[in-house]
């Protein structure tokens, strides 16, 4: 074998994994750098650094990329009410751009040829962080091991990766591995694969890590009000605790907190992988969720009905998808975030909430913006409204209407009749 | 003055608002019947139908469309996780297109020239309440009494109205009328108007009445299973209980039962009327949530990705904008749910749920139509698949990726960072 | 009848209607102003104001919106390739917003209590002006007299209108009036009603009065280029008359005189209005075809694929449908809008046409953006270009599709064959 | 090199390359089957099955898929305006599902264990044959030797083809090939590759087969009528010729024919293909660009607005897609085509066409359907109609536009000009 050469710039975790893959790096002959993104996971930075250097990385960096996650990641998905398949709030999908774009500017700064990660061939990551790098400097040459028979045929297993540790100076952790992989940030935490391949097996209760079960949450509810401008969040009062947040991210530390002590934010769902297979997955995602539940409670009060149609058919569904695929650095993410700005220039108000055993209830809300109007609303009095308004709007309704059913009529159809039409009698 | 004259029939609710309307028709010349639907709602059917008739109706005719609710309109709605803006499950939208056909069919058999209702000028309700009527029989007259100024201007106010029930030997109720306005079948409750016209009113806890609170709801948690054929709930087993319902109406109601004792499904909203006027409304939808989150969750297991991604941007928001704006006898509902069943097919299985304190958690799932498969999803194997696939899938997926960033780069476009383009920061 | 008083400003076009409006305003007990838009169609305004204040119009208001007609209205359009229902260009719905702003400013600057129009009761046109109206200055009061009983009664008929005008001396035309209703600017003309309501009469050849007919178009071919930057055609050249055009205004005209001279852009439709009825109409819209046609493929050279997706089935045909039905002035006209500068920030380049009887002949294209790239796209050469990864990006494709189809083979599904399942089966 | 064994099914076209592909399988060690379809396609199918089995194949099958191309693929798309990029008929997507089907048959009944093709390794066929192939016989093998590296090393340049088949005793054709390619069959024929891959180079007048060029086609329009049964041709009426069509088949082979007379049916595109590499392709799509026309038109006066709204923003653009792409045989399709039925029931009736030089003309339509009305849509009478609910229906549409505009105004937004929100203005 030709010894490889060149200067590689790896995604480093501390674990086991990557541990191996840096030392197989320099075994094949590259120069390698670790790199690692603080996006809010808990981790021994100290350690890590100290083990990379341990087992040959010429260089460390460590890019504290909380603000930038929360601020230009996570707040926008708030704004456009961000999911997946109605029920993935995308956590890990929101921190792979930030955590891309730190590695790429690191790669280019310190010359390095070579960006490689320790993502498995089958899942989602390894898209996500590829399209990631080639979106921001196409001429990236990228080294995924798991994607290597050559590494992937000699590691095929733990065990192979323990032996390789053993003789590589890499410390192995003495705890047994759980029996699910995870991956945390401030946002969220993930559980996969190990015993969760089963999707009908229930998670074992120690299994969550960021909330407490609701079981075991206060029996005592708690109040807090969430303000918005915008459609972003700017104010987070507790009054219990005679707290008040106004920076984006204490706001949303603050929330994390909350969510985690009454045990808001657990997920299991299966979802649809970009490559095509189906996959089980549990999540945490505290501090998303409430603020997920205010702010489109808040849109009722202050985004036009309109408006809130085309953004939902539009900007949420593709906005979502374009994140869960890895298509952040793209035209179309471009495309359709460019679109935000417009559907949030009313978003302003307050939101009242009640935490309470995983329940996140919507207590009432106000806004300045003047779109909802009491008087007009009221089915109590006129409040400027014609009665007869209606009649008229009705009447051009029907109109179409009125010609269908003839039509069906004239023809003997059973058309109407929704027993012969509806979805179920088929 | 001119006397008017043909039989109408009165969709009747045996409250004051029709009561008055009853005894008003009358007084204008009209032959009235009395019509009443059976949706579930908590009535006493014998005391308004003496009510009727001792006001004044020639006829009175109870109709009991509670079998035909449940298979035919909520069940395809759960097939299709309908939903209006993001939140309200439809309660009050499904009902309407049944009572609205049995209506007409009473209309038609008895001879009736015009039908008649009680909602106000600026509701959702009689909109669907008449296009119902004109795309089932196009020729039909309707009276709308609070949209006929004659009417509206007479009786402005509650106290015209038992002022002029006290004069037509109409019984009032003693209790004092409720600070708001309700409207009960037997997939919910919804409450809006009078004090709750106010969005920041945080309503009183004993206005619910469906649902226990959560905070007052069993400190155990209750696992049921319900299982799908087609998308349709065919079996909820309730262990603790030694219970099987497999009726589909005993479904429903025993959902409903379950969920009502765990404090499950109250929501507070403020939504956008069809006529263009936000409104807030407050909800109880018990067994419709619990058969939500189940149905949804199976779909992750059983449901192709593409269909799924297409049913839920289509047929999702288009039907559910089609229920709430009372367009259910239609062409375009006719074709949207056409496209139900080929969703469905798939859609086989079993889901394990935790009802606690407001909470239905997904616990587990399984299926045998085996688009899930563990091996190939499995991280820990490689499972039939080549890792070597997803390299060569990558780099297609990036050819377009690529070319769209060299040709930033060569612009020199600070394009591609999300700091400029993100919507939140315009 | 009380004498009604305040100042109204009349949308005036000089014809029958309009002017019996004006002296039937005038009688009424209004001071009536005249307000007439010079948006390209061809008309005599001199003797329309001399008639106007003829008939007793205190003043006369004439505005050339013909630059922001183009610039702020008609090239957004081409931008977005709007259409409605598949075929119309929008001439009319384009023009209004312009109008309706004119009229607005000048109602304001003039002190005006009402703005009013002389569009029928069963059009587009009226909802388009009210609710731009509507949009602009909210508590504007409009006065539609086709829709006000005791005008629309007492002018049952062109007849009725014709003797008002000779008691009112207001001059008549004395050509017979076309069997057809017709509504011009610079970006089209429109016939409609009369003897074009029966949908299967063809237009008499010499109703088309923009356009050459085809057959008599000129029998030599006429090549041209346009460029485009951003999406908008800033260059238009016309090699055999050496001819060169930059200025917006000039370059529209241009193209106009070029359609018109070779029969481009007439079509014949029945369409659907806002209030739900059916309508034929004919359009000749020739300057807007050739931009059209230019711009759509000058996309395919120069606008990513799933930029370009995404815009056809979000902005173009929500964009359409908010100017058919006069939604300009909305919050989901500026949410729409606000996304169609990043779709057409790579639209840069130029586009060859030939223009020969009817039509528009796409000859080449070249573009800058370096989104086409002729090596990689070469079936003759690799270009940098590994076959194999194709074959990963296949087999990962048919991941889903293998699953799915091993579901149906094991169920014994026929689902697979088209024969069943496509749609001509049914 | 270990021989390989099995017996392959080859897609056969007679030509050169896959006569190589034939030899170089054979010389593989593989037993070889030639397949042909029929997809009327101008070909000598006898002299390609001598060449066949001169060259080793030891059967030879020939299917006429003419039929079901017609009637299974080609009319539903025609039903559904199935179009990609606003431009191209998708005539070679529309063979593949029907040649792909025809092959897996014959592999099925003659137990083959691969299926090959000659498909390029960058063009969208190899996609859509391959998962084609999986989704009808998913554990189907396939050779694709443009993918293979030690074929298309070998082979790389048709110098290297010609000598090889100089070698295999595979006859050549004399005649210098084309500087383009092209895949013909009875919807179309398409020209891409060679010369045509400078996007600005003007296709010489001797490349297009099919049709006449408008220049030279007949000084005389011809007029037909075309009738549709449920959104489906079944006569044309060719009045000047006194024919009359009512055969599924001979409809489009006698619109076909009287295309290419009159010079119909040419475009020249740049598009994307699924690999996301634009490409530049021409197309002569003759009869099925009358038929677009007719159809598109005939819904107009037959098809409900709002179905209409839906199908084209969800069928046609999906469906379209799904063709484009090769994913016929997946359960989007089958989801997507069930709602076309539901969506056609109504498009019954007549269109009025007049055929002239590259222009298809509309020159009228009629229908039983009864959803068009004359007197209703007429703007000379009342109809039936009550201009005072238009009245009403413009109030409450501009309620909630009134009051977006009061809260612009009181916050003082410049929100409402469309001069600073209007896609053109950034």
């Amino acid at each position: 074998m030709v010894a490889k050469s060149g200067r590689v710039l790896l995604a480093y975790s501390g674990g086991l994994d990557t541990s191996c893959i840096l030392a197989w790096l320099i075994e094949q002959g590259y120069e390698v750098y670790a790199f690692m993104a603080d996006v809010g996971q808990e981790e021994d930075f100290v350690a890590a650094e100290k083990k990379a250097l341990g087992i040959g990385a010429k260089k460390f960096f460590l890019e504290d990329l909380r603000k930038e996650f929360i601020t230009e990641l996570i707040y926008p998905a708030i704004q456009a009410n961000c999911i997946y398949e109605n029920v993935y709030l995308l956590g890990t999908s929101l921190a792979r751009p930030v955590i891309a774009r730190g590695m790429i500017a690191v790669a280019d700064r310190e010359g390095c040829d070579y960006v490689s990660h320790g993502c498995t061939g089958k899942g989602n990551d390894q898209v996500r962080f590829e399209l990631a790098f080639y979106g921001l400097k196409p001429d990236i040459k990228v080294i995924a091991p798991w994607r290597i028979p050559e590494f992937y045929n000699r590691f095929a297993g733990r065990q192979a990766l323990i032996e390789y540790a053993g003789k590589n100076n890499i410390p192995v952790a003495q705890t047994a591995a759980k029996p699910w992989s995870t991956d945390e940030n401030l946002f969220h935490i993930s559980y996969e694969a190990g015993i969760l391949e089963d999707p009908n097996t229930t998670p074992p209760p120690d299994m969550w890590k960021l909330t407490t079960a609701p079981e075991d949450a206060p029996q005592q509810p708690q109040r807090i009000t969430v303000e918005f401008a915008k459609g972003l969040p700017v104010r987070v009062v507790v009054p219990d605790e005679d707290k008040e947040y106004t920076d984006s991210v204490e706001i949303f530390l603050a929330l994390n907190s909350l969510a985690r002590k009454h045990g808001i934010g657990r997920i299991d769902i299966v979802e649809n992988r970009f490559i095509g297979v189906k996959s089980r997955g549990c999540y945490e995602s505290p501090g998303a969720t409430i603020l997920r539940a205010a702010h489109v409670d808040l849109e009722g009060l202050t985004l036009d009905r309109n408006v809130r149609a085309l953004r939902d058919q539009f900007i949420t569904v593709e906005l979502s998808r374009i994140l869960y695929n890895g298509h952040f650095f793209t035209p179309e993410r471009e495309f359709i975030t460019s679109a935000i700005p417009a559907s949030q220039r009313t978003v302003n108000g307050v939101v009242k909430l009640k935490l309470y055993k995983g329940n996140v209830v919507i207590e009432g809300r106000t806004s300045n913006e003047g779109l909802y109007d009491e008087r007009q609303s009221s089915m109590d009095e006129l409040g400027g409204f014609e009665p007869t308004d209606t009649t008229g709007f009705i009447a051009i309704e029907s109109i179409r209407i009125k010609k269908w059913a003839q039509a069906n009529i004239r023809k003997g159809q059973a058309g109407v009749s929704p027993r012969d039409v509806y979805g179920s009698r088929v």
